[in-house]
C-alpha cells in the first residue's frame, strides 16, 4: 500500500508535493530540533484519492489510530480519554501556500467529557469553556457548514445580556452556556446533534478539509494565482498548544524580515492569552512583537534565536507561527514569507551581499510579475491631499477610485461600469476575494498588518490600507464615516498603501523611481538574458520611459493611434469618403507631415536602435462615427448629404471586423494609404539622419495570411523607397507581423520576403481559439468561474495551442531563412511564463508596454537560467 | 542553349507542358501523317523567358529564320517574298485549352507587295485583299490594340455606301479600299504607320501572344477555371492555308462525337468560302457538318477517315478544326473535345463498351464538378410555358433569371443585388466572361453551337441558348424583342437549354432523373472508393434525397435552422428573453416536441444509417430581430417594454458573433438548451426504434476550443441520456465538430473524449485566414482579379494552410485513439479536389448537400484511384 500517513520526524521539506508545504515544514522544523507539538500529515495523495474515489483509503482508520497511539505516547495523554484528554488541532497544507483559502478547525477531541478531563489536567476552567465554544464553533462552521453569523449573534446576545464589551470580559459560567447554545445553533442548522465522538470528529475535520480543496473561494484563489498541476490539499494533524491559558500564553506570527520593506528587523505581532486565529482574522489587534521582549524576555530570546536558525537554514526570509503556552514556546508553522514586491528586492539583494544565497538564486526569487508594483505611479508628493484617517500601511502603493462597501459591487462596478473602485469593509474574508481583485484598492476598519486583507492584497500587489480605526463603515447605507464626514458609494477617495493615508477624492501621481537594489537586479538580468526586451510605443513619450527602462528598441509603434487624433481624424475621414483615388490621395497628403513628425520624435529617442513601424491597421469604419448625432455633425462638417453618408458608413459596416477588411488587405486595395505612411517613415528617417540621429525603421506589413499579399505589399513598400534614391542612407528592414494561424502554417514561404517576423498573440490568440476578446466576457467569467479554463487565454501564451503555433513559424521561418529576426510583441510578451516560452521557442525579442519592460528582463533572465 | 524552338515533325503529344495543347497536337498530327501545314512551335518556356526578361532570348532572330526557311522550303514560298510568298498564321496555344481566350492573327506576311505576289499565285484579287484587309484588322485589333470597332465601323460604312448588306457582296475594289482606310484607322488610333516588313510583323505578333498570358481574360479564364502552375502560351506560327479561296474552299470545326448528348455521330459545322474567325465568332451562320458529304463528298469521306483515326489514336473524343482549299483538306487543330457533362458520361461509358478505354480511365475522365449539371432541376414539363422565341440549344440546362443586356449588368445585378440573371447578347465576347459567369445562363441572337457563347458557356456547365434568330436585341433602349413583344431589363425570362426554347416568365423546375450511363458511373465509383460520402440535411426531404443519391448517413444536420420555423421562433424568443433558469425551461419544453418531430422524420428516412446532429450553434442574437419595426411588434407580442426588449437585444449584440457566444459556449453557459435537444434527439430514437427503425444517432458539439469544454458537453449529454435507462435500445456516440485551430492542435487531447471528429472546414477556414466570408467581398474580388488569391479559400480546402492542421489532427487524433471516426462536412468537401485532400488524409467520409452526393461519390473514386 502507498504510504498516505507520515509523522513529523518521519518527513522532511523536500517533499511538500506529497506532504504540503505546512506538512514539510513542520518535519524539517522537528528535524532541527525545534519545539514543535507532536503530529503527522495525511499526505496530498490521499486527498487526490479521496477526491477521485470519494472515500478514504482502504485501512485509513487502523492508519489514523496508529499515528494517533504514536502522538499520545510521546505526550502520555489519550485522544477522548475523560481523564487526560488529547487534543489536536487539523490544518490544510497544500504543496503552494494559499493563505485564508483553506480551513483550519482547533481544539479537536473535546466533549462533554473531556472538557472535564482538560479541567482537571489545566484546573481552568474558563480556558477549558472557551476551547470548547471556539471547537463548536469553528467545526460547526467549517465541518458542519454552519453560518458563523449564528454563533456570532448568540455570542452577541450573551454579551448584551451580561452586559459587556468584549469575549474576555464573558466568565467561565457565560462560555459553558455558550457551549451549549452553540450546540443547538448546530441542531437547528443540520437538523442533527454535534458528533461527540472524538475519533468521528476527526474523520470528519479530514473530510472536510479534503472537501474544501474543490470550494470555490479555494479555485478561485488558485486561478487567480495561476496555480495548476497540485494533487490536492495534505491535513496537518497535531496536538494542541494553547495560547489561551492565561497571562503567560499567547500567540503570534512573525516575519524574520521585514515582508514590507525588506529591512533585516523581526517583525510580527502577538496577542497574549488568545488562539492563533485572533491573530489571523484581525477582530483584535496584536502588539507588535518587539513589545514581547518586554513581556517576556526569555520567549523572545529563545523566538530570536529560532529566528536565526530558520533563516540560515532556509536562507530565505520565514512567515513563522508560534504559540507560548504557560511560558513554553512552540513552533506552528514556518514558510517562506509572502512580501512586497520592494522587500522581494531588498531581501534578495541583502541576503547575497551576506553570503547567504547566490546572484542567481536571488534572481530567481524576484517574482517578475509583482515587480509591476515598483513601477507603477506613486501619490505625488507635492499635491494637495486632504487626509481624512489613517490606517495600517499594509500593502504599498497608491490606489485611487471610487468607493464601494461590498465584493459583489466591486466587481460589477469595475466589470459593468468599467470603473475603477476601492473596496472599504470592515474587515475581509474569503468570500470577498472577488471583490478584492476588482479593486484598485483595499480599505478596512479592523485587522492588522497580518488580517486577511493584508495579506491577501500584498499577494494580489494591490495597495492596502488595513485596521483603519478613524473611519466607521455603514454597509447597510453605504456610507463611510470619519466624524462628521460621510464619503457615499461612488465618492472618489485615494489610498497611499506605503503610509497608510486615506485621502479624499482624486489625487494626482507621479511616476516611480527605480531603487539601487532594483537597478541591481535589472543589471544582472541584462547579463543573464539572451531575450532582447523591446517597448511598444506609439508616442516620443512611450519611446522614452521605455528606453529608461532599457527597452532595446521599440518593437511595435501602431500608427493608427496617430490617425485618431482630433487634428488628423477630420482628414483621416475625409479620406475615407472620397470616392476617387486622386481625393483620397490628397486628404492622405495632409496627414503626411503630422505623421512623418510623430516618427521623427520616435526616432529620435530611439536614436542607434530598431523602431519596427506598423502599418494601418484597423478598418476604415474604425474611423467613422457610428451614433446618429455624430453623424450629422461628420455630415454638415464634410458638406456631404446625410443619407450619402449613412450610406458610405453602411457599406463599409462590417458583420465580423476582427476578420474583415483590415490591415495589409486595405493595404493592397488603397495603396495610396500605406504609401503615405511609408513615406512618412522615409522622410523621417531622412530629416532626423541630417542631425546625426541613427535610424533603424522597420517597416511591418500586419494581418497577412499568405504569401502573394507579402510579396506584393513589400514591393510597394520598395517602390516607394526607391523613389527617395540615395538620401536614404540607412538600413530600412521590411517584415510582418504573424498573427493568423496561417501564416504560422506557411511561415517557410512568408520568411523568404520578410527580414524579420514579430508574433502578434492577441489575435493569433483570437483566431487559434475563435475568441473575441470583445465578445469574451459572456461566457469567459463563467468559464474562469467554473475551472473549465484555468486561465484567460489572452493574459498568458497557450502554449498548448497558440505557442504550437509559433514553434512550427519559428521552425519553419528559421529553415527557409536561418538568420530571420523573430519576436513578439503585445502584452503576452511581458508575462514571466510567456516570456520563458519565448526564450525556448528562441525568439529574439519580446515587446511590451514600457512599465513592463523592467518585468520583461527579470523574466528573461530567469528564462535563461532555468533553461541553462 | 535551350531548344525554344520546335518543328512539328519534332515533338509529339507527350510535350504539351512545353508545346503547348495545339502545338503538341499539331506535331501529333504530323508523326500520324495526317495533313498539316508546316511549322513550328515557339515553347512556353520561351514565354516564360520573354515575360521575366521583357525581351526575346538570345539568338531569337537566327532561330526564328531558320524554322521559317524550312517551311519555306518545304512550300516553295518565299516569307515576304513580291512574287511567291508565304503567309503563315500566328496562334497561341497553352498547355490547357483557353477558348477564346488567347490571340490569333492569320494571313500574316501580306503588304502592299506580297499581296500582289500572292494575286500573281492565285489569280483571285477578290480573295487577296479579302485576306489583306482581314489580316490589317486582325493585326491592327490583337497586335496593334485598336479596337475592333473602328474597323467595323469602316466596313459598315462601306457597306452602305454600296447599298449591300453582307461582307460577301463587297467586290475586290472595295476591298482594297478598305485595307487603305483600315491602315488609316491603325494611323489614326496609333499615330503609327501600319508595319510593312513581315519579319517585323511576325515577331509583334509572337510578342502580343506572349503578353496575352497576363491579360485579364486570361487571367480571369485561369481563374473560373483553376488552371494554375503553368509557364506561359506557346506560339504556333503555321504555313496559311485558305478556306475563302472560292466555291471549292472552306473552314469548319467538328467534334468525333456529339459534345453536348455524346452521341456517337460526327458532329460539327463549316462554311464555304470562309476563314475560320468566322465560324468561330458566330457572325455567318454555319452549315451542319453533315451537309459537306453532300457539297464535297471526297472531302467529307477523307475527313471522316482522319476522325476514326484520331479517335482511335487519342483513345478520346476530338474536337479538330480543318480547312479546305481548293477541294484539299488541310487539318489545323485537334485536341480533346470540352464536352457537357452529360455527354461526359456518355462517351466514357460508351468507350469502355466499345472497349477503347478501361472502366478506371473512364472513371478518371469525369469531370466530377461538371456532374452538376445533371443534377440540377429541370424544366417541369408540365408546366404551362409560354415559348416566345428558339434559338440552338448550345448548352444544356434550364435557367431563369431576370433580363439584363451587358456583362457590367449582370455582374452588378447578381452580386450587388442578389438577383438571379439571364445574360441577353447579341453575341458574346471574351470580354462577357465577367458577366456569363454572374448569370444563370446565356441567350444570344447570333452564332451557332461552336460560337463563343456556346463554348464558354458549355465549359461552364450554365445553360445556353445560341443563335436564336427570332430575337433582336435593342441594347441602347435595353429590350429584347420577339416581333411586336418586348421585354425589358429586369423581366423574368426561362431558358431550356437543351431544346432551345426561351420562354416568358418563371417556369416551375423539376428534379432532374439519372441516367443509366450516370448511374453506371456511380456504381463503377462505389466500387473503387473508400471514401464514405454523407449527405448534410436538415429536413426529411433533404435526407430522403441525399439517400436517393446513395449518401451513406447523415454527416451533419443543423439544428438551429429547425428554430427559424415561423411556428418555432416565438418559443425560441420567449426562452432567449427569459430571466430566469425556469422562464427559459418552459419555453423550451415547448419547442422540444417540434424538434422530436424533426428527429424522427429524418430518423425515418436514414434507417439503418448514422445520423450526425449537431447541437444549437449561432449565437442568441441570430434569433431576436434587429430592425425597429420588428422589435416593436415583438415587444407587443411578449407583452414586454420595448425599451427593456431593446436592452436584451443591446447585451446580447457582439462586434464579432463568429468569434463570440456561441456553440458549446452556450451550450456550458445555457445548459438547458442542450438538455432540450438532447431529450428530443432521445426520444425521437426511442418513439421511431418502436416501428423497427434503427436509429444511429451521432450527437455533435459544436465550436469546442479546448479538453474541458468537451469533457462537461459530453458529460451532459451522458447525463440526459442516463434519464432514459433501458429505454434507450440503439447506440448514441458523442463527438465534436472540428471547427478551430485549437481543436486541431490539441486533437489529441479532444479524441480521448470524443466518439467521432467532424471538420467544419467554413469555421476552420475563416479563423485560420482570418477572413469573415460575410466581411469578405470587400476585398476578395480584388484579390482574385488581381491573382493575390487563385481561387477564394473558402471554394476548396486549402491544402497549404487549413489541411495542415486537418492532417494534424488526424495524426494526434488517431494516436490518442485509433479507430477515431473523422469526417468532413461543408461544401468544401464537395469539390473534388478536396474530396481527394481527404482521402488522403485518412477521412473516413465527406458530407454535403444532396446534389453533391453523386459528385463526392465520383470524386473519392478519382481519389482512390489516382492514390492507388
Amino acid at each position: 500500500m502507498a504510504k498516505y500517513i507520515y509523522a513529523f520526524h518521519e518527513g522532511n521539506r523536500e517533499m511538500k508535493s506529497i506532504l504540503g508545504g505546512k506538512g514539510a515544514n513542520l518535519a524539517e522544523m522537528t528535524l532541527l530540533d525545534l519545539p514543535v507539538p507532536p503530529g503527522f500529515t495525511i499526505t496530498t495523495e490521499a486527498c487526490e484519492q479521496y477526491l477521485k474515489d470519494g472515500s478514504f483509503f482502504g485501512g485509513f482508520d487502523e492508519e489514523l489510530a496508529r499515528y494517533l497511539e504514536e502522538v499520545e505516547e510521546k505526550l502520555g495523554s489519550k485522544f477522548g480519554d475523560d481523564n487526560n484528554p488529547l487534543l489536536v488541532s487539523v490544518r490544510s497544507g497544500a504543496a503552494v501556500s494559499m493563505p485564508g483559502m483553506m480551513d483550519t478547525i482547533l481544539n479537536l477531541g473535546l466533549n462533554d467529557k473531556t472538557v472535564l478531563g482538560l479541567l482537571k489536567k489545566t484546573g481552568n476552567e474558563r480556558f477549558c469553556y472557551d476551547a470548547y465554544r471556539r471547537f463548536v464553533n469553528m467545526f460547526g462552521n467549517v465541518v458542519l457548514g454552519v453560518a458563523h453569523d449564528n454563533f456570532e449573534e448568540e455570542m452577541d446576545k450573551l454579551k448584551e445580556k451580561k452586559g459587556v464589551k468584549l469575549d474576555t470580559d464573558l466568565d467561565a459560567e457565560d462560555l459553558k452556556a455558550l457551549v451549549e447554545s452553540f450546540k443547538k445553533v448546530v441542531m437547528d442548522s443540520t437538523g442533527a446533534g454535534f458528533p461527540d465522538d472524538p475519533r468521528e470528529q476527526l474523520k470528519l475535520a479530514i473530510k472536510a478539509v479534503f472537501d474544501s480543496w474543490n470550494n470555490d473561494r479555494a479555485k478561485t484563489y488558485r486561478r487567480l494565482n495561476d496555480i495548476v498541476g497540485l494533487k490536492g490539499t495534505a491535513v496537518n494533524v497535531q496536538a494542541m498548544v494553547f495560547g489561551n491559558m492565561g497571562g503567560t500564553s499567547g500567540t503570534g506570527v512573525a516575519f524574520t524580515r521585514n515582508p514590507s520593506t525588506g529591512e533585516k528587523e523581526f517583525y510580527g505581532e502577538f496577542l497574549m492569552n488568545a488562539q492563533g486565529e485572533d491573530v489571523v482574522a484581525g477582530i483584535r489587534t496584536p502588539q507588535k512583537l518587539s513589545q514581547l521582549n518586554d513581556v517576556m524576555p526569555e520567549v523572545y530570546k529563545e523566538l530570536d534565536a529560532v529566528r536565526e536558525k530558520l533563516e540560515a537554514h532556509y536562507r530565505d526570509m520565514q512567515d513563522i507561527e508560534f504559540t507560548i503556552q504557560e511560558g513554553k514556546l512552540f513552533m506552528l508553522q514556518t514558510r517562506s514569507g509572502k512580501r512586497t514586491a520592494k522587500a522581494q528586492v531588498n531581501i534578495a539583494c541583502d541576503m547575497v551581499d551576506e553570503g547567504l544565497i547566490t546572484r542567481d538564486e536571488a534572481l530567481l526569487r524576484i517574482d517578475a510579475n509583482r515587480m509591476n508594483q515598483l513601477l507603477h505611479p506613486d501619490i505625488d508628493p507635492d499635491a494637495e491631499k486632504n487626509v481624512i484617517a489613517k490606517g495600517l500601511p499594509a500593502s504599498p502603493g497608491a490606489a485611487c477610485g471610487r468607493v464601494v462597501f461590498t465584493a459583489d459591487d466591486a466587481s460589477d462596478w469595475k466589470f459593468n461600469r468599467d470603473e475603477k473602485v476601492i473596496l472599504v469593509r470592515k474587515e475581509t474574508s474569503p468570500e470577498d476575494i472577488h471583490g478584492m481583485h476588482a479593486s484598485q484598492g483595499i480599505l478596512t476598519s479592523t485587522g492588522g498588518m497580518t488580517s486577511h486583507a493584508a495579506v491577501v492584497a500584498r499577494g494580489m500587489g494591490k495597495c492596502c490600507i488595513a485596521g483603519c480605526n478613524d473611519i466607521s463603515v455603514d454597509l447597510k447605507n453605504k456610507v463611510l464615516r470619519v466624524g462628521p464626514l460621510e464619503v457615499q458609494e461612488g465618492d472618489y477617495i485615494t489610498l497611499n498603501g506605503s503610509t497608510g493615508e486615506v485621502i479624499l477624492g482624486e489625487v494626482p501621481m507621479v511616476d516611480p523611481e527605480l531603487t539601487d537594489n532594483f537597478k541591481k537586479i535589472l543589471d544582472w538580468s541584462n547579463e543573464i538574458k539572451r531575450l532582447k526586451v523591446r517597448v511598444n510605443a506609439d508616442t516620443p513619450l512611450d519611446a522614452k520611459v521605455g528606453r529608461e527602462f532599457g527597452a532595446e528598441g521599440i518593437g511595435l509603434c501602431r500608427t493608427e493611434h496617430m490617425f485618431f487624433d482630433e487634428d488628423r481624424i477630420k482628414a483621416v475621414r475625409k479620406m475615407i469618403l472620397s470616392i476617387s483615388e486622386e481625393g483620397r490621395r490628397g486628404a492622405l497628403e495632409t496627414i503626411l507631415p503630422m505623421q512623418q513628425k510623430d516618427f521623427e520624435g520616435i526616432f529620435r529617442e530611439m536614436d542607434g536602435l530598431p523602431v519596427t513601424i506598423r502599418l494601418l491597421d484597423p478598418p476604415l469604419h474604425e474611423f467613422l462615427p457610428q451614433k446618429e448625432d455624430q453623424i450629422l455633425e461628420l455630415a454638415e462638417e464634410m458638406g456631404m448629404e446625410i443619407d450619402k453618408l449613412k450610406r458610405v458608413i453602411d457599406q463599409l459596416h462590417e458583420i465580423n471586423p476582427m476578420l474583415g477588411h483590415r490591415g495589409s488587405r486595405l493595404g493592397l486595395t488603397n495603396p495610396e494609404i500605406y504609401e503615405m505612411q511609408v513615406k512618412a517613415i522615409i522622410q523621417a528617417g531622412i530629416a532626423v539622419s541630417k542631425d546625426g540621429i541613427k535610424v533603424l525603421p522597420e517597416i511591418e506589413l500586419p494581418f497577412i495570411a499568405c504569401e502573394d499579399e507579402l510579396v506584393r505589399g513589400r514591393a510597394a513598400i520598395l517602390d516607394v523607397i526607391k523613389q527617395y534614391g540615395d538620401a536614404v542612407n540607412f538600413e530600412c528592414r521590411i517584415g510582418t507581423m504573424i498573427e493568423l494561424p496561417r501564416a504560422c502554417l506557411t511561415a517557410d514561404e512568408l520568411a523568404q520576403h520578410a527580414d524579420f517576423f514579430s508574433f502578434g498573440t492577441n489575435d493569433l490568440t483570437q483566431t487559434t481559439w475563435g475568441m473575441s476578446r470583445d465578445d469574451s466576457g459572456k461566457f469567459l467569467n463563467y468559464y474562469l468561474e467554473n475551472g473549465v479554463l484555468e486561465r484567460d487565454p489572452s493574459s498568458a501564451i497557450d502554449q498548448k495551442g497558440v505557442g504550437k503555433l509559433m514553434d512550427t513559424c519559428v521552425q519553419l521561418g528559421r529553415k527557409a531563412k536561418k538568420d530571420i529576426e523573430i519576436g513578439i510583441c503585445g502584452e503576452q510578451g511581458g508575462e514571466p511564463s510567456s516570456v520563458e516560452f519565448c526564450h525556448k521557442i528562441g525568439l529574439d525579442y519580446v515587446s511590451l508596454s514600457p512599465y513592463r519592460v523592467p518585468i520583461a528582463r527579470i523574466a528573461a533572465a530567469q528564462a535563461a537560467l532555468k533553461n541553462k
